[in-house]
């Protein structure tokens, strides 16, 4: 069949902003990259502002703007429906579009609360059963090195694992004077570190070792609760966290670490992480994200060590697509691939990885780690609920 | 003025294989990213089979497809002809391109010999007093980083310079039983890791420091002399370099080291260099290439280093339009930058760079080097002339 | 005056192997490197085994040996006292020492429960009314680059701090078959990874942040709980902790983080740490102790970075007495520090850093940790009480 | 045998500055580490001022002063002449002790001509048919990790070689008013850059590859031309290199790379090599002198790359003496290991290395490459004399 013949999908998306403008980057390459059994086209975008979801279309390639999503969810010609707005819409949109028999792919934290998520996970396994796909967009699990890593965790290349640690590391609120804007603010983002920085880290935690975490312990801080409104004078009260640790336990009982912060000076989108097994250990860093460490525990120690594997060869998960050997991708082709395994799993009718029931677990350990935090560090299990 | 009335720029580009794909991504996103003073529309890609060059225009996003050169630089709808083929047919596309009045970006090197580059470079010339831009495509200088240090090299901290060194590492032929593919064939590849590593490791450094190299000294070396035709069989003789390596001195004086090779093992696309001055230095390597490394001579030696600098900061260039703080780009972005950067040359009518004189000159320098390796390493000055 | 008219200083050692081959290295070396206002003379070591202390005092240089600690505390050529046993004798043998008016050097942990830490602690508080100095051996301290750390710190050059994490990894434990060694049994070592390698992490983390902890909340794991028995033939029970990580909270409210672990495959002797304050970060890694990383936050972002000090200059704290700049120390030129920090302590009168209140200290951090553990995970306050 | 019945080994050393210093903590410490076949006794150290002679002796633990080297030498309780004095007057001096049957220990380059380095060769290859030893001290074959780079490549982990790039970068004349030190002085030092550090880089990388060089093209310069004098006022003339750059050909036909430089602002005491091969990549750098990269060409590409192997290992060489794995040494630990493997060459009569015919082998390298410098980069053959 000639590529002109190709069946489309039509994507509408609802949101323009920073995820925005990475999912558009997604769905305008990756037909030009992959070879697809079907041809996304890019439908609609909406927005409320009529005349800046217009502008956000003609720039970023969108055929036609709406300003309801619900008009944006009726549409004939849009079959995906992205959802790139902040958590607290991300419940009603995802639920509507599934019902209307609709693909969903939706932004993490896939939701502000756990009775949301449940509602969307729910409302997943309901719309699966008419073969309907529903995907949360923990987006790191597409770098070819995260992606990698996992294949040689399933290859039993690091053996029983015994360690996880795994920071997110970021500073833009290190100085005392950046402005009280919506994130920082619990009515509109849930949390702070926790739900934006904490829930790739958790996602990814799970989906390397195919472990989930069983309980948590948690500590919080808000080092600056006070800063200035951003419409400048006066100050107001920051409601999230800056910070979060976290310890915990896998069920095969690993010993976990997780932290997230926004005041660590010097480290602008720093995800590490490393996982220690019987077998080897696995290294990696989100700045640095052509890489990946691996060491071999099963050589003789003499010439054993941490090496740096340059994650860019076309044997490498989704590399088959792109540049030769040793030539370097960004942070935007994880949306590329998203984009690309979505496209893939409704083709096929295959199950979505990673689905709204993983989205769901990850609030369920969100909510842990909140809950944990407020006791003060107490122990706190992670339930292990079927989706409802 | 709204965009959708923006003055459109009709590209046609002249080849689809690893820099046409390259090209396409560049062209097709440029105008998605970054806001520019015209719209580049992907006009037409040319090919001479007409059934391949087809499904690359549908795979890329190009309207059309053509095939014959000269049809495509006749088009009406086409105002820039963006050369992607091999270096033996870059001057007679070139020089017809511009003369018929199209601005002409040009696949490195400029062409397979000082004459032909001569005669493009003397093309480009005449073009440009009819307010025609003709570049080269050294897309290397467009990674942030690189352009941050050059724009550091212009704020004075790196001073006097005394040491370029600068490397260029692959390993495909390291295995000797690799096929003999037309890259390893002097009639049709010019040269072998000289022209195609080494035109880039030349520029970079003449482009960082700003100075030219007055002489080379070189030594070249083909370590596996007969390689497996790729029909399988028999085998034939390699007739270009494996690596090449060279010293030489800048118009400063400063002593200058470049090496360029297929053999290095485990390298695989290690673009590496350091640059040392009477007040810092710089280091980076393309297999990292969001990071720079600057030593500031003039602190204090006791808290003094070398900083990794993550060139991702909205005020790094060309960074205003990518992705908040520590969000990695690819080597792809360099061929988006230098879009941005011609368009921005042809709507303001300004001096492209780099222009086809510089390509010129860096045909210099390989013709030199050329020369001296023949000659065992004698010492051979490169000429200082202008364009004919 | 002359050198050879210094005032001697004789030095006792107690136990001799890893920690007093160490220490040996030390004394003998001190005099000969640094410019010392006392001579020590390594006067005898004391063991059980006669014939091995006598090969012993041999080998690393000891005019003579003894077998009962007691006779080596009552010698008149001992004035200091090197406690290198393992931790259940520490409190024994120090109180004699202190009582007897000896100074004393004891190796961490300062003891095997608070209690004895607490005699310990208290005998140190009334020997030095006396002039008599006692020291524990946090030798980590005696890097360049953890003292030249310490005094950035010092310096206001890090300011206000949200963040301390630090790792010692390990991983001779990672093969279920190593032996079950006296290390692995509770009722000799006190505890497993805890006590070995926490200690030196706790004291580190205080003694960088000039802070201490006011809670934490850890948990524990023995991953491999049967090992087979020296001897061979059959299996024993470990009785300690392979790896224990817990959160926990500086004076200033600052969120710490702390792991210690004998289970990370291809860790060799990796203690990382990193600190994020308002005004900078440090970083490092013992693995490659001659290097200190460094972000200056006060800087312009676009030129920031964290920068790889390497702690080799003359006017770094020890370098002085070293090699010139560039020339790497080793691990054990902490000891030769250890004991040049101790003779001028004795020599002038000073107090000792760290003391044996200092040790104490580290042990109610350790008590803290293990009851939590216990308990898991509950957040347990480390008492601020005075030296009994 | 017990050990204080070791027959001892007189040792005898002229000059105690920075490299006195260093040899002596190297005698003073090797019997304390490792078991020697004789006992080494630091007999008597000699220089030209007594009393500052007799203060070194004092210091650095020598029993005895000389004040003329020929005394030393004769003395009955020195069996072995250290020679830690500059470049000129190591022939006189080597030869003397030899022709006394004393053995010797020379520092490196061996001397500051080809004529004076024969002599010292032949001189050696007449004492050697009597039993004594002669060793040129090459010091950095004695990390650990060059020493275990050897054992990999004679085992075949490199394969035929392609590359050995090499360069020893310091920084302590990027300062223009830096004074005129004797060491820039031709007189004296004989060369600059070159002869202080090319002498160890191509020491190094004939030692590592096993072959030698047979030809080299070069060019140097001296940047900064007149130096303010040490005694202040006027100015003077350097007459020695700042930095020297080659290239040259290994016997098999690898190509080598090579660059000495007292100018690289940043770099303390960069020793840094790269040794490309058909079935493996060996890097290394000084500054990090624990650590060796590997690179393993014969491992499946997708999970190959270069290994960071902690030379710190019981069975890695010279490590069995010393600390537990990743503890890590310093570079004095490069005398240690020099004294030890010359006593056992004493001790079991066998062939020193590298032995006084390696140092002249050196030393025509060098005469090359000043040859080729003073002729602008043409290519010098280096002679493959036997030892006269």
């Amino acid at each position: 069949m000639a590529r002109t013949e190709q069946t489309t999908l039509g994507i509408g998306m609802v949101g323009y902003a920073f995820m925005g403008a990475a999912h558009s980057q997604g769905w305008r390459t990756v037909g030009r990259v992959f070879d697809l059994p079907m041809r996304p086209v890019l439908a609609a975008v909406c927005g409320r502002d009529r005349a800046a979801v217009r502008a956000a279309a003609d720039k970023h390639g969108w055929a036609d703007a709406e300003t309801d999503w619900r008009d944006l969810v009726a549409r004939d010609d849009v079959q995906v429906v992205d959802i790139c707005t902040p958590g607290d819409s991300h419940a009603e949109i995802a639920i509507a579009a599934l019902e209307a028999g609709k693909h969903v792919l939706c932004e993490k934290p896939l939701a502000n609360s756990v009775e949301e998520a449940e509602a969307m996970a729910s409302a997943a396994r309901r719309a699966r059963e008419q073969g309907v796909v529903a995907m949360v967009g923990f987006n790191y699990r597409r770098t070819p090195a995260m992606a990698f890593a996992r294949r040689m965790v399933e290859e039993g290349r690091i053996g029983a694992f015994r360690h996880v640690r795994i920071s997110y590391l970021q500073d833009w609120l290190v100085d005392p004077e950046f402005p009280l804007t919506w994130r920082l603010e619990r009515e509109h983002a849930g949390s702070g570190a926790l739900g934006d920085l904490g829930a790739h880290i958790v996602d990814l935690a799970q989906y390397l070792s195919g472990e989930t975490l069983v309980g948590v312990s948690a500590i919080a801080e808000t080092f600056v609760r006070e800063r200035p409104l951003p419409g400048g004078g006066s100050r107001g009260t920051v409601t999230v966290d800056d910070a979060v640790l976290f310890t915990g336990r896998l069920a095969s009982g690993a010993l976990a670490f997780f932290e997230a912060t926004r005041m660590a000076a010097g480290r602008k989108n720093s995800l590490r992480l490393e996982l220690n097994g019987e077998r080897g250990s696995l290294a990696f860093d989100l700045e640095r994200l052509n890489e990946l460490s691996f060491h071999d525990h099963t050589e003789p120690v003499a010439s054993a060590g941490f090496r740096r594997i340059l994650v860019t060869e076309p044997d490498h998960p989704y590399l088959e697509a792109w540049w030769p050997p040793g030539h370097a991708l960004g942070y935007e082709h994880t949306f590329v691939h998203q984009a690309r395994d979505l496209v893939e799993a409704i083709a096929t009718g295959s199950d979505p990885s990673p689905s709204f029931a993983d989205g769901l677990q990850v609030q369920r350990v969100l909510a842990a780690v909140e809950e944990s935090a407020e006791k003060n560090a107490v122990y706190t299990p992670v339930p292990a609920q079927e989706v409802p």
